[in-house]
């Protein structure tokens, strides 16, 4: 296997934080999102989305999407269980990272993509162009915020996002709001639920991805 | 089992569709989201983000968010499968379900909810109201009509959207496109693939949900 990566990409730290957690280790190689080598190189001929992380099987497949990933080496490598031991569990986890990237990940990413000038005319990942929306990153920010307030309450009832066992929705969680630094959103003081918490998955060594 | 449906809603037609597939008979409710029913009555007990589908299952659990929904049905359900009968298979069924709700379904919302007179600072679902973003309706269209290209090339290249076999990425996809017609798009008379597709896809019984 290998897997295409970049070191700033959010999308790419959740995958990097699932193999630490599953403890794999996989070849990987940088594709430089910061000079826009996916655009200009034969990076097309991996993902046709042109974006990263993507996982080259060893018969040739490759594999995108994030999630599709992470629930690919969940299967082959099922120890520890990091997607719900059981059908109920897992539909459970699978909600909650849903309800993690729709309302938090998407948040920050709408956000960043329309309102920092890197992006102008970048503002979809993918192929084709398209200019920023400054109504739509402030939207975005909006919405991370009202995204953070419904973590806190959720943490106040459950010690891990999906319940009480660490999880892939956790990782989708800790990816997003660390990267909100982008946007210069952070959890607030009055969240103790979420600064608990957010303690306690950055302290475990696949963090440091 | 009782799921939480409203007719007219794309993510329930998903839902509903996989049901019929299966081959299930689970009874169903109507949330009246036309009268806004989701934002005045209990429904947020149910589900706190407003959203349907939802299915409340024997135990009291609520599970919510629809692809989380039909993998859970899959597993209690195996026959037939509809994502996927191996770890492989499953990932790129996954991967095509992704791009597109992401490029297509995702599309298409933005652009009807961004666009339509009905959606007036209701531009995104949950409990928080937001703003139309009109230049945001358009950039939906946009992506649309590339989603419809890259569909085209790649039902040039599988008989369905995830290979050899139907799968959920069809439901996805035929749901999207279906749902399109109230942004007036459709697949074009030039998208010969697509259209043996969507007649194939929309002569099983399970379209007409």
């Amino acid at each position: 296997m290998q897997l295409y990566d970049f070191k700033m990409a959010p999308n790419a730290r959740r995958v990097r934080v699932f193999i630490a957690e599953k403890g794999l280790d996989i070849p990987s190689v940088e594709v430089d999102l910061g000079s826009r080598a996916q655009l200009a190189g034969d990076y097309g001929k991996v993902n046709p989305m042109l974006e990263v992380p993507a996982l080259a099987l060893d018969d040739g497949t490759v594999l995108t999407e994030s999630t599709a990933i992470c629930r690919y080496l969940e299967e082959v490598y099922p120890d520890p269980p990091l997607c719900g031991r059981n059908p109920l569990e897992r539909a459970v986890v699978m909600m909650w990272d849903r309800r993690v990237e729709q309302h938090g990940f998407m948040a920050v990413s709408e956000a960043f993509r329309n309102g920092n000038a890197f992006f102008k005319d970048r503002a979809v990942t993918g192929p084709m162009d398209f200019a920023q929306i400054p109504e739509l990153a402030e939207r975005g920010k909006q919405r991370f915020a009202n995204f953070l307030g419904f973590m806190e309450q959720r943490l106040g009832e459950a010690e891990f996002v999906a319940g009480e066992r660490y999880s892939i929705a956790d990782m989708t969680a800790m990816v997003a709001i660390d990267f909100a630094r982008v946007i210069r959103a952070r959890i607030g003081d009055d969240q103790p639920n979420l600064q608990r918490w957010h303690a306690a998955v950055s302290g475990r060594p696949s963090a440091q991805v």
